[in-house]
């Protein structure tokens, strides 16, 4: 029954070139796969090593899950990677493509990566933080793309155009920087929301106090640049503040440490800017 | 003609009990003055060191600028110390009030530093990240007040309403926690965007590409918490990707430093979280 759907649906649309496959069914993957599917992709299989999670979002992409990659159809025209870099060497070697264009998502593998699974490669990687319980608008992602070719370029150009309102062409070094510098804007800054709320919460104060304000940091900082946009005791280098916070982290030797590393740095840029 | 000036405006609004003097012209005095004004408040005097800061603030409120701290009134309604931290000990012993609630706006400073200088003392600290060059709506700023006794705590409570749609008592400890949450989830945030956007204009990459991230990141991490929002290799723990990144940052060992400790804290919350 589950072969002949997918032959079914394969046939279909064979012609206008939108058969995909979505390798992956994790946070990427679970926001790429409905972004296709809203422009009018077809998503023929999903795999994921997890069943569970295979099925959820084969479901919502009206798909047919896989856990096994040995089953992944020969000729789609696109076959997405949005797995974890760990994941690449195991279930690339197992994946037999035709023709189709194979693409990663991956901000820190390289294009060559994918060269000895297929002859036609490129990355589409959406620029974004995306936990499956929350929508993102897709559309205001910004894609970076690279392929093999010219042509692959231009194919995987159309498919981004729409998927995305900002498209870019990137090597895999500039995506490298982007995906380093994502790391620093994104997972840092929120694990130093993380280490707020702890501080708040010890005092029995909730988090949303401080709601504004990181809505205001922010924004300054898109508006005006992080540079210009910088406050607080340690641009002002105010040492009476200073001497108080230390003291005040005094029990969590780990905070402190990072508050001395994040004033130095802060206070340095601030008299080179002077 | 200044000693003039002050006394007519002073005659006038001497009944309301609205009359405030201004101490400081920093970041915060300029917008809490124009937040004072636009609430009915008289302000009568802006003093400041600096003598183009008093004038430029002072022109904008109509009030008095003053450079000497000697200068001020003795008998204005309320006196709002909005001075950096170590220019407390400089200033307040120049000041002689007479009955006027003495409120000063520092997160890291405990009420008892006033009370050598009024009998009436309290505190207004706003929550938010001020630079002169910004718009802020001021009702929309968490204040947190405290006073030295109910009377000057309800006496602030009026002021604060008129301010901000959000006030909360908070004792000095408190604050002090609120401050320290503030230096973490704000000053030390925007040193990251600085750091992020140094990554990219390494490689030519605009700031502006990871402008989507930044607002995804905050406003994730307020709808769901922090907690929950954390992605990237150090909470999947890819191994493959942590490597790859502490290879890139090796030539800028003080960033390579901050990648390794970031990454250790998030993956042990992450362990503690499963």
């Amino acid at each position: 029954l589950i072969v002949k759907e997918r032959l079914v649906i394969f046939g279909e649309n064979k012609i206008m070139g939108l058969n995909c496959v979505l390798l992956g069914a994790g946070n990427v993957a679970s926001h790429l796969g409905p972004a296709l599917k809203a422009a009018g992709y077809k998503i023929l299989q999903v795999y994921s090593r997890t069943d569970s999670s295979a099925r959820q979002l084969a479901l919502k992409l009206e798909a047919v899950p896989l856990v096994r990659a040995g089953d992944v159809i020969s000729d789609a025209d696109f076959y997405f990677v949005a797995l974890s870099d760990s994941a690449f060497a195991e279930v690339l070697p197992q994946i037999k493509i035709k023709n189709g264009l194979l693409v990663h998502c991956s901000g820190s593998q390289p294009l060559s990566v994918l060269s000895p699974f297929a002859t036609r490669t490129g990355v589409l990687y959406p620029l974004q933080t995306f936990s499956k319980s929350r929508e993102v608008d897709f559309f205001q992602v910004p894609l970076l793309i690279e392929a093999d070719s010219e042509k692959n370029l231009k194919a995987l150009e159309i498919v981004a155009g729409k998927l995305s309102e900002t498209v870019h062409v990137a090597d895999s070094g500039q995506r490298q920087a982007l995906h380093v510098a994502a790391v620093f804007a994104c997972n840092f800054v929120n694990h130093l929301y993380v280490l707020a709320e702890g501080i708040l919460n010890e005092k029995q104060l909730p988090f949303s106090l401080i709601k504004p304000l990181i809505q205001e940091t922010a924004g300054k900082a898109l508006e005006i640049g992080p540079i210009n946009a910088q406050t607080g005791p340690a641009v002002r280098y105010d040492l009476n503040i200073l001497e108080k916070h230390l003291e005040y982290l005094s029990r969590n030797p780990e905070l402190q440490e990072l508050y001395k590393t994040f004033s130095k740095g802060i206070f340095e840029l601030s008299k080179n800017k002077r």
